[in-house]
């Protein structure tokens, strides 16, 4: 097993890059819940490809079909599968890449575990492609949250040296979310997303890739959410992100840097605050012992640049066990963070309304 | 369900910190497999508290009695517990913080959560103390997977501005094991240890607590362990060291640094070394689309300050809905970092055995 | 959740009797087999409906798509999603059922269970048309298990009064099978075979129902395969065939006729047969404390009459909350025990692969 | 794996017959529920052997301690830990069968399975002494059903030719199982014990030993309970009461009697009761497609006799390869099925715990 995640709410993704289709299964998911489609496809469209000058020219509309789950709109109680068809594949582009693995790619390690028999083209089911059945799912449990009061929102923070504000940890509001909706590349502040387009198109004409970092904001949250030791919030946010190809880092609050502070810097003071207990600072990224404290929940994920870049690198030779040098070719973007950010969000909506449904 | 691990080796965790005992309860393990029980007590020995000047004074000698799952001191097939007693417990220590949560501990979170039920005394499940048994497992799969050529090592990377040299990531050995198991504190480099030691020893004296980084690598490991998307090997350790108190964030290979790198500097070019594919760099933690590529694996677990300290807090009292002043009684760890480190060992041997018996 | 089995070969089933499709994602299957489609769509054939003049007219080709999972024909490491389209489906017919549920049907359970939100049409997520994914699943395993000399098996017992010879426990072999799917009913002996056609012609006649038993044989396991308490063979297989729309009981071996005998009668005395050991008499159906023996694994499943007969049935209007009467319309097979057949043989295949991968 | 059972509410069983302790950790219990220790120990003693003269004379008083979990008497969220300590073990009795294997027991598929390392002393982990665990964990859980209002009664229903008065299916109550627990036999016709009585004390004196079925009803059950194709009701109960040693057959409603009937003979027609929908029948044993319809919940368990007998029997030497003759020592019931009542009792309040937990 590998592809399937949750306690309650499971998410089985199947799917390769060129496979006639990649999709979803969402088995738990309660009756009566109306699902959106039409907010779901807009979802979708925030992740798809060959939307602007800095991501792959693949295109795909990623039209999701829903093939079951729903009566009337409405879903019935049975598991709600969505498929997406392949349409734009060019399995020739990978030909090579049988026999000379791409740096920092799953191709040698997955050669070597399914004795050369995973499907390659598009990098199988190791592509970025099957964040879409992700997002897929993520979208509906996006649009269920939200019906409950619970808001996720990500951002860029960090690409290369352009680097976004971050997300006011105690005050941050669904505006702020709406703000970086708005935006061309999903940021707080514009100019910061300005930015980071130019690093992004500057690695594209060196032949080269850029990572970053994107923060993820959950408010509405109720107290109690999560259970101690493996099943916190923590660890099942972690659990989904690095689920995402090039996910390397996941810290919540205020992650490796609050290892470096004083206890008494780090912890968060608590008042009252009407009927509710608040914590005037949220380094502790709303979670503590695994368990949501009712403060929003704040974490970081660091996505390492993407591995395939025009550059020529060293590689080998599998058949002729040699060294060799390669050129990776295929469409690819030189940065896949802002395609990223929508995948963040839904992963963190999965993991949140599974803990949300087995509490 | 919270307390437990695993796919195939199921670890299942159980205790309070002041309950008649703490354990654990591990079902999976092949049969045949000889038992250090002496092995097993020295590596508990290192988690141990009450050990030096730099740890809690509450001393327990943390015996393990392995209940069953042997046969003549040889693993027969069946679930193997193992419980420890809990002796040195002073509940009293415990009694306010019943009405007044301390800050960025679960102790407001819990009480919403189990209604008033839970366990204050020590902490109760969510105590440090039930690291015990997680150390107890983990010492079991770390003897198991030494007898297959993987041996795990940790280190204290930093702990406030003291920081250790990090593992070489290619080239690490089992003699840095050894070097860090015989330095005082566990680090490569002697005199860190000793800054960090003046470090604690500071927050100590000023009623404060500080955090600090482990840093763990895995050697031996086969190529091809792990799986795509949510079953990879950077997806286990996270969802396993999250369980571990006070962990905040955790990075594989390059992590945080990576995604402010570009491709070309972060991709791990390729090799032939004889019949085997190396890299001559590891940015990738020996870790590709979730899947090991032979290198070593590596990553870091951020700790926070500890949050128990002796200075005056802000905080609430849950019964008079007010604010109120907190004075945090009980004997605690000025740094949790130096006793993590067998933690997270133990952490990374669960999670690596469990991938090694699915694959 | 509810329609996912499997500790390691993870099958999910989704889709209603008239969703767009049905179908099923099996995770973890390894890598490097080939996959006969031909094959596929020939057992499938055998449990597909209209095809005689004992099952129901709904007439489906069922053919499957299969989706991914696939490289060159081979199963590539990545989940193989299978789907089959939906097309002779006439709701129309099912509207009386929302307010009035059938005798003996899940239709008053589920309305309760979903709040009214579950999909009527054609029994929903309750049709045994949902058999269908399970047989593509349970084909796949068939087809593997047979190229790792594992056979498996099935025939109609009884049905009302007309009865088959029973599998020899000892002898069975897979001359057996191929007599079996020779005659035109699933039978060892076609006179029985004949008798049972007469049955549920009868009962059509009548607008009445028949049920009956269905035997299954495994030959060829290794011995070991399961594991004691709740993970054993007969758990294993009783979770997954209970999963069959319309089992009221499975036994093993001997089953409830051996619970009336004495221990010197239902024992299997042992002896060597060359450097195997075997029994003489098979009584235990091949497994003994939830393990394989190395004997025939065998066991019956009991299956109730069709709930949907022709003749009046008392029932209630659930929105006037009174008694009423009800004629169920539809298309209906009189009796789903020769249909059921290779729906047994696929659950038997799950689970014993399922089992295998998890050794 | 193999001993851990449930979706919400996981039961982890470990031990072996001569291990120091055996013992089970109930992991998702809900805070806030006191538990009556002493009812527990009532609930063990049921099971325990050495109270009569037609069980084992092997004595335990099969005291449970709770080592975590309860805080003050009450479940704290914490799992819930409970061991029972080894004492009137023998394990010399049982040297012989390292090299013989007793027919009908799982001796020589183990033998294979673990290489020889099983624990072979008094059965290891295949020992009906683990169903103690069992009913420590059911013990709980039929506490915390009465209160909410589900109870949960077995009687033994066969033995050889000794038959019990079944269970009304429509009008069971609460005062048959007040009935059932004030006879020396589990019965609800006390001449039909004495008659059960007379059977296995003969079996004993014979040598020899007898099976029996059990039969268990529960009442209170919400509607809605269960879920669609593998997490129904009668999946859910029979994964788990085949875990009960012994158990070869596993039947709800009427089972294998149903599949004989007509439609029109074995539906269970509707009608309004107040408010409540109610059938006239109960031959769907309370179930339909897996989910509680409301009416009692009603199967039968067929167990094998004792496959330890006093007689002589065939069996095989596996270091020297050849036939032999085996002679069974050791202390044994010559019927395990009295003793076997509480644990069905368990089994079924473990199940529909979980499952009311995971709904």
């Amino acid at each position: 097993m590998s592809s399937q995640y949750g306690k309650k709410l499971r998410v089985s993704i199947f799917g390769q890059s060129h496979s006639p289709a990649i999709g979803v299964n969402i088995d738990g998911l309660p009756a009566g819940i109306k699902i959106d489609t039409d907010e779901l496809k807009a979802f979708l469209k925030r992740r798809a490809p060959g939307q602007s000058d800095i991501s792959t020219a693949r295109t795909e509309d990623d039209a999701p079909e829903i093939l079951s789950g729903l009566a009337g709109g409405v879903t019935c109680g049975a598991p709600l599968a969505i498929i997406i068809r392949n349409k734009d594949a060019r399995s020739a582009d990978y030909l090579e890449l049988r026999d000379i693995p791409r740096p920092s790619h799953a191709d040698y390690a997955a050669h070597i575990k399914y004795g050369g028999h995973h499907d390659t083209a598009g990098g199988g089911h190791f592509s970025g492609r099957l964040t879409a059945p992700l997002c897929a799912a993520g979208g509906i449990c996006l649009q269920i949250l939200r019906g409950l009061g619970i808001h996720i929102g990500a951002h860029i923070l960090r690409i290369s040296g352009a680097e976004d504000d971050p997300f006011d940890p105690v005050g941050i509001s669904v505006k702020d979310f709406d703000v970086i909706r708005r935006n061309p590349l999903p940021v707080l502040r514009q100019e910061a997303g300005e930015s980071m387009r130019l690093q992004i198109l500057q690695a594209r004409e060196n032949g080269d890739s850029v990572g970053g970092v994107v923060e993820c904001a959950v408010i509405g949250l109720p107290v109690g959410l999560g259970d101690p030791i493996f099943d916190g919030i923590e660890n099942r946010i972690a659990w989904i992100v690095f689920g995402i190809p090039g996910v390397k880092g996941v810290e919540f609050g205020s992650g490796f840097a609050g290892a470096g502070r004083k206890g008494s810097e780090n912890n968060d003071s608590l008042y009252i605050d009407g009927k509710n207990v608040k914590t005037y600072t949220n380094h502790s990224g709303g979670i503590l012992g695994g368990i949501t404290n009712g403060m929003p929940v704040l974490f970081r994920a660091a996505f390492k640049p993407t591995p395939s870049i025009g550059l020529e690198q060293n590689s080998v030779s599998l058949s002729r066990e040699e060294n060799t040098v390669l050129h990776v070719k295929g469409r690819h973007d030189p940065c896949i963070v802002p395609r990223a950010v929508p995948c963040v969000e839904a992963a963190a909506a999965i993991a949140l309304y599974d803990a949300y449904l087995y509490r």
